[in-house]
């Protein structure tokens, strides 16, 4: 049984796991606390690349001898370029070990936990485990569907439109609100982009003004390429990787001054209407992305709800109104009866500057 | 100076004055508390149909020598069908009459005050200013612009959809956020539509499963008076008025049809758009409406805000998406430039059922 003393050491394991979040893919983002007598001895949590993993962090730090470590996922228990962390655990004496979640890789699932049992230490599981089942939604959906936790951004007035009749859109939102985008994109292992917003906003899509050097995979899905390479993301591939999701029948000459430029070009399956959302998404999967945050436009976000592929969903609303003849933050989806419309439950709701953030996560009925 | 104690019986005396909303137009919805040694000795409020005023109905529950009054609007000094407030106060022994506003009509405006004064009664005015002219925002915008206070209702999807291509719009907001509507129309003077919401949806308009008798004056904005009088506003027009707001070409047989029905008809100036905003808002502050909530339509609505004259904006927001080929909840604007769109300054945020609910105010810029 879990007591309170064990929910409040794993919460702050999972707070500490956090800090990881967009830097560790396509590992997990864990956290460690070790505790002796009511007391933390230390805390660690996965390094950016995915490793040194957090018990090997937070064991560095002190005599753990008859303490008790929380860590928010099992111990890993395969050896890989380090020992696994059961058998580090093990070593380092602690008497009980508290976790939230079983490891689904099939290369651990319950193998940490059996270790440590036989060995002795004592082992209690599923603390906190929803809350760790959140921190790692896109670690567990890439090992479960092979594909990313999809967040879609929308930031749009009251009536819902993100730009006027003539395209102006800087900026619908406050300033408060946009420096809230780059901390979301700060936690997520790629940034999306549809080649129309590309093309119409050369966007830069790094993180700004939070005095972090860490910036998540820039990636635009441009089934042909059609994006000029002397944009800013052109420009600036050489300092944070910029990937593009084309079709097979791309443009040879922007293949070449693409990967020209130091680009990454993913080939995956297209139709007229563009590339297959669940086959961008598998793509992405396959190249370790597990978070992955779409900032649109209007096409992309419709293609990837049709798809039902998106998890969570940030709306921006700003208190405008720019009436019907301006540009509709998304564009067709589809749906002719209500029943069949995308559902979302709302998950958080604040006040950011002048305002409202909703925060919304995928129903399924 | 106010002490603490004064806001706080100011405060529950504005709280009192609310309970009259919707129900005391033309007059305002004022808020009295009778309070000797710390302990209220009486509390009253504004009468529907705006008498007694709530000093009276006060002082008639206890003897009130000795005490304070703290009433939410300056005391009347004019008599009428009864004594002005202001001579009552004096004759019932209160030593000292606490106000929060000046009553803006010529006919009282400071001379309540005087009156208290020269009887040597101690007057403290000012008190909770703020919170008073928020209750009193239609008496006094009728006072000053001749017009009621216009809040405007919008329910829409995340993406700003009222329905989908079929017009199946029955329902976009869950039950809580629809109960919500009538507690909101229960606290105006009267509902407003546009013709098209009247012939779409043949709405009824009344306050339901609220446990309340007291109805709002149900209008339709309707040019050429083109809504059917079979339909549920025809058919309750002697339970609950109706007004219809028309222009001078509208159709001579309809326009029996309705005053045959009971309705009443208010001819206002037109022009191939529609009913002139503002001529519409002056005719119905000549009718002494002083709060009212419009609920739609997308074009109606537009118009109100094209004339700048939506004061309060509520919105409900549902998780849910519709996409492009769904219905706008909004029509045109005419806005061009992003400086040029209606700005509204966030006052209310909350979670109501499995939608949100945002209210903004009109931005004076
Ligand atoms: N306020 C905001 O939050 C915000 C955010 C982003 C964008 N915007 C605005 O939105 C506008 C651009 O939006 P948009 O809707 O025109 O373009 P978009 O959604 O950014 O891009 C659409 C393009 O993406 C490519 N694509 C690849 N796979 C696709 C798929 N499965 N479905 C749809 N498209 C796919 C196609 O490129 P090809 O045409 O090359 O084949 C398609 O034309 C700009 O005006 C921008 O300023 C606003
Ligand atoms: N989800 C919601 O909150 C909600 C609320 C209300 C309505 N709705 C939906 O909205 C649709 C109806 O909306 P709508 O935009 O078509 O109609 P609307 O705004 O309700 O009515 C427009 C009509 O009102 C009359 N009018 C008079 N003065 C006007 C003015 N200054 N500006 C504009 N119109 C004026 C005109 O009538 P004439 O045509 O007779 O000349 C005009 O055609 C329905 O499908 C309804 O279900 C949804």
């Amino acid at each position: 049984m879990a007591c309170e003393r064990d929910q409040h050491f794993m919460r702050l394991a999972i707070r500490l796991g956090a800090r990881g979040l967009g830097r560790v893919w396509p590992n997990p983002a864990v956290g460690c606390v070790l505790v002796r007598g009511g007391r933390v001895l230390a805390r660690g949590w996965t390094q950016p690349g995915g490793r040194p993993h957090a018990e090997a962090i937070a064991l560095a730090k002190c005599d753990a001898r008859g303490a008790t470590a929380y860590v928010s996922l099992e111990p890993c228990a395969h050896h890989g370029l380090t020992p696994p962390c059961a058998q580090t655990l093990i070593n380092s004496g602690v008497v009980r070990v508290v976790t939230a979640l079983t490891d689904p890789d099939p290369r651990v699932s319950g193998r940490g936990h059996a270790m440590l049992r036989a060995a002795g230490v004592e082992v209690l599981e599923n603390v906190e485990a929803e809350a760790a089942r959140a921190l790692n939604a896109g670690f567990l959906m890439r090992l479960s569907q092979g594909r990313p936790w999809v967040t879609l951004k929308l930031a749009l007035t009251l009536d819902g439109r993100i730009a006027t009749q003539t395209d102006e859109s800087r900026w619908i939102t406050c300033p408060e609100a946009r420096r809230m985008v780059h901390v979301l994109r700060a936690r997520h292992d790629a940034v999306l982009v549809g080649a129309g917003t590309a093309r119409a906003d050369d966007p830069d899509l790094r993180v700004r003004d939070l005095g972090t050097t860490h910036h998540p995979v820039r990636i635009v899905a441009a089934p042909r390429l059609d994006i000029p390479v002397e944009g800013r993301l052109g420009r600036t591939v050489q300092e944070v990787p910029v990937w593009l999701l084309h079709g097979a029948t791309a443009d040879q000459d922007a293949r070449k001054r693409w990967s020209g430029a130091g680009a990454e070009l993913l080939e995956c399956a297209a139709t007229p209407e563009g590339l297959v959302p669940d086959a961008m998404l598998q793509t992405l999967g396959q190249r370790g992305i597990t978070r992955l945050f779409c900032e649109g436009g209007g096409h992309l976000a419709a293609s990837l709800l049709r798809a039902g592929l998106v998890d969570d969903l940030i709306v921006f609303s700003a208190g405008k109104m720019i009436g019907s003849e301006g540009r509709a933050g998304l564009a067709q989806l589809g749906v002719t009866r209500l029943a069949d419309a995308p559902h979302f439950k709302l998950t958080d709701l604040r006040q950011v500057g002048a305002d409202i953030v909703h925060t919304w996560t995928r129903q399924t009925v």
